[in-house]
């Protein structure tokens, strides 16, 4: 099984408990005296479970003792416990929206991907499902890694790490002269063209593209870009990846062409945070 | 009209860029050398517009000139052009991905926000929408901001702004003794409690809250603790909230009643981004 | 027993050590061997001492163990012990500066705001003592948990929580219309209103204010101002806070008024420093 | 005349108005429309002005014009203007609180500073006022700067720039060996070194310290320790600080000695604020 | 001409400066009252000169006037003006040493690797030159970017950009398996090994690696890896990578080879800095 | 012993990984499932070792134990071990780079420092050997500790700790009034002036400097400013440092003289990096 390559910071973690409580929590100030209590963080809907580790972390950072039997990745059903916590009942209640907000996002993401992995791969099983950079702002690491944990692939990270040529790029340069300046940039790297249509396809897989993005084309058209890189002997040179105009209801459509990788931005742009909630637990319910 | 009391400090912008680039974009060093370019980001749904001011900001960090006929809270067209920008190729490719992120939320919620708002007036011309916390972790001002420009309430910043009694407080703390500790708190905070029946609606609008939110409460529990509030003389000490369960279907159901806010959680902790894109113009379109 | 709302975050409290050892700390390094001490800090000042919770988690931080019987808000006398150390001889007298300054401050916050609390409920049991925002720089939260820790009240903790319309405003909005957009401006914020004669205290009231503040007026303008509000009913509808050329001499005579809130920047504009010391503990000491 | 070597950096600066505006100025935002207009801020006491340099360096970031006839360290009157701003009212009003602050603290501090140097100058002409590290948490920078403009010798920055040999260090080690090391130490740095009685000032001065702190003495018994430093000869080879138990009151008496140095901590750790105010210009006073 | 993708963030150069000044300039200040003048830095040394852009961004934040006929990459000879400010001298002097420091470092690395580059090209013109991640601690983009400066590649930027796996690798898992799951990981990355031997150099290409490093092997080892690549017919599969024991001295011997890629530690970890100075320019010299 | 004053703080450090891995460290995910290891790190110089107790702190921080026989300044052969460690293998792969080029450039300078030291006093035993501030930007601590390890005297940490009038200062005021201005600045600080010619070190020792530094001069006009203060009685009241041209060829030549110090710019701007190594035990090695 892949491992997740990411961890949010703790110093980033304890900067979002500190969005939510510039000077204190004023509520639990005002009306209870500190004790030790326990508490439990339940998934209201079915979900894959992501961001424990972070919410882990930094509740102990906070000196709340941390109890699971699950993982970031597991299958949870509706009802199910996510993590138990043990430790000062302010200190609990402090942490208790920023430790949802994340879990929520991340799982929201992470049973999105994984929904969308699955459904891809009972059609097409050798197709990855990617994601963009179309993250929430701040939270690139965050969202890289629920997609990851729900099973897709993560894409670039950043600008920094792979070549990919625009269609912006390419109102400045054309595509013979751009594929040939990034092939030559750094074997380090590798080189993903996004095109519109067919002959440009060919175009770059000739000049050497590692990756060509097809984007916002409709399946015949895929199809034939396909049949055409094929008829040129370009087909076994590259990876294809389309991208464009794919939602839920589509998915399967794109997903039976003999493609390589499907990316979507929706996955990470368009999250629907689960709904999870923490309960403090009085003494009977312990 | 309402100002928006908020502003995204410049140096968490500046991060959005980094994260987005820790060793610059690999891309556009390899393919292009820098020159002038001038580049329009247009809308591609309609939407109620906010991040603007973000953006121009961060693009005039990066010397990019901006251009722009339209501003924060605007409703556009799909197609409507958002802004222009003029300067390095370069810059304004390192930025594309940042500003359209940025935008794409903020307006995502600023458009759902506004479309509520507008659904829930029509109906009971004096019921505020509010959102909560439910924000993505480390975007809390800029989700409030979206909120605020999409003409929402935006409720409690954090933790520290106003006193707002739940459920975890109630299991560790008597209602009627939390509500009187934190009337006594302090004269600068306003107090709110949560409760789910009508008799301890009750009990916390006599011992002195100022808000009572009725959570998780269908529209004919919500009418009889409405009328029990009206029965004991208690309705017009408070401001009655509700929320829990309300999704857009549901909306209209609940805005029939008299009350005073509907809050939701879905208007942040469910984000679509508005989709928005970045075109540079080559010579001829300019 | 009320709770204290704030914390100093570690990373500020580490700030302070690092601002007076960017190349730590000379003079031990050049003449002390590194071994195991012990240390107490004493007070030379009867005081009500805080920021206690900071030093003892900065110390730790340093692998510095602490020992203390005393905590925030007690009463000491001069010669008392505050606090207890036990460690590293160089992370002790790295430490010593940065703890006594903070200590120094917090108690001396802490110290003058209870004799001010105490003299005040002397004469006027139910009336509060508010502290402003004239806070040294940086020192936000360790001023107004200071002075929470000392009984005073710590009014705004910034201008993001609560509404204070003061003469600059009117400078450019006239006062119905300033009290009425404020009013309806969120009900989750109370809205005070500064004014400094007793016919705008009544338009503020009627307008709906919550909290009127009554600033630079003497005691017979006051006393006027109340019966004002009384003679036209308004007296009831909101709390009266009093501000403006009080010091510890003037004290009393304003504190007798039927007023709720006497604010005084004094307690956190012009501290004194507790006067507190370290003393490393020679063998036959211990 | 002596430059002032500090400059807070502009970050801290930025982060001063941000501690003081999380989420926004919301009663601006709530009730005046944004507009341009003109404020000036006067001092309402006679002082020494410190921390226009930096208020002036923070207004302009954010788009205000500046304007002043006076700089820091400029003796002024009751009633005279600091600075005159223009630009945006809610930039005027976000900024107000913190300028105010820090103009209030660094001019105190200079203020206090330059009454007590000329005091002492006018006795002995030749001795020197020194501040100590007792200084507000993170403000260190901020109150060395004002105890400089005010005309005091700031005495060591941190630990890190001389060597101070206190009587903590000599219960750890003895008095010559200290010496000897800290002046092996390093020809870069001066030794100082803290006694409490006349013969190990002696040893002090013995060993090559380069300036004697006498410390906790009362007049006589310096006099006594300077003798005695005179009749070995060992006067001419050191400087001669003094301090402990020095405040306004007995400091005649002690600057009538033939010392060279006089530290005292008052001047920074019990900090009166300068009482200033801002005023908007409504039209007819500009 | 490749473009240099990275850029030092300002506020890193920001705190280069505050490194060296925690609290000012203290020579400055004690001796030269501020005013205008001008300076211009020279080099010692001939070199290949970079770090221009950084420094004239940092120099424009303290509003130093820059001008300068040369950019990155241009080769000087000793005694060439690099580069003339003009500003207030308090500032100029601020800025001299982290000004020389950078320009000296990053120049440094960029001469070493334009005269390795040259010197391999020389024998093998299609061999790039290749740095690695020995770069000094918190250096990682200046290093990189003087070394691209120079005309070398910059291999990986950080262990987030490309795929390289290593003896420690291998020691927990084995070459075969490791390969797979590397190539099965991701399309986006590049999949490089590390061999010491050629029937390993076979395996990795056989499993799909794109890049195979042949470390620590000599000249003749070297020669019958390729060899035994070529046989197998893997050699056009991947690219050849060497590294280990190569210094200035035997450079030649390796660029013999028909390889594609040197990698050499020697250019970032063992940094000769170019030997610059500032000269104020008096009145006559200007 | 003299002890370190200085250590590189935790955040650094941090910093110093993070840059390594702003996405995480994707070989190691991509091929080995976590568990715990050892590993162990040698150096393959012979070397004086520096860097070790931050790369301890780093690597408890990420929970890895760190076991070692020797410590900081410690004489070690090729080959030896430096640390053992023993924890997660990714956390010891994700740290490997980092520590080895902390390590490494520390060792480096330490062990050139130290080399140095010997070599001068094996020919003039009272002479010391100073570093100036010619270091990595951002590295100003670790450069200075790893040369105190070394032996060498750190002279000014920074501008704000000793006074240095050099000739820039000298192009803008006199000599005799900056000698002057600066002895007359404060008690607290030495002050050094750097000349090139016996006049000119004749006048700084007359006005007070307390070390003459005296720069770019050959050996024989060394020893005629010697001389000269001498003639005048000069000689005893200052320290003679001596900079400017000094190589490891050239250095026994300067040694031989009588002056106190030789500051050397190359043991920090042309550091080799020691070649250290880790290695991942595989079982059976352990």
């Amino acid at each position: 099984m892949r491992k997740n390559p990411l961890d949010i910071p703790l110093r980033d973690l304890i900067r979002f408990v500190e969005e939510d409580s510039p000077f204190g929590d004023i509520t639990t100030s005002a009306i209870i005296p500190d004790s030790d209590c326990s508490a439990k963080i339940i998934t209201r809907q079915d979900c894959v479970v992501a961001g424990l580790a972070e919410v882990i972390r930094l509740a102990i950072h906070y000196r709340i003792s941390c109890f699971s039997c699950v993982s970031d990745g597991q299958v949870l059903a509706a009802g199910d416990t996510v993590l138990s916590w043990s430790g000062s009942a302010h200190a609990i209640l402090l942490l208790e929206r920023t430790a949802l907000n994340l879990l929520g996002r991340m799982s929201g993401i992470a049973t999105a991907a994984r929904k969308t992995v699955e459904e891809v791969r009972t059609i097409n099983p050798s197709c990855r499902v990617a994601v963009t950079r179309k993250t929430a702002p701040g939270l690139r690491v965050a969202d890289k890694k629920a997609a990851i944990i729900g099973g897709a692939e993560p894409h670039r990270f950043s600008l920094s790490d792979a070549i990919l040529i625009k269609d912006n790029h390419l109102a400045l340069v054309s595509l013979p002269i751009a594929v040939e300046c990034a092939v030559s940039f750094s074997p380090y790297r590798v080189v993903e063209v996004e095109v519109e249509d067919a002959e440009s396809a060919c175009i770059a897989a000739e000049q050497g593209a590692g990756i060509i993005l097809l984007d916002n084309m409709d399946p015949a058209a895929l199809q034939h870009t396909l049949d055409l890189l094929s008829a040129r002997g370009l087909r076994d040179r590259v990876k294809v990846e389309i991208s464009g105009g794919i939602n839920p209801d589509s998915l399967s459509a794109y997903a039976r062409l003999s493609i390589d990788i499907i990316s979507l931005g929706f996955l990470t742009h368009s999250v629907s945070q689960v709904d999870m909630s923490l309960t403090i637990l009085s003494p009977r319910d312990q």
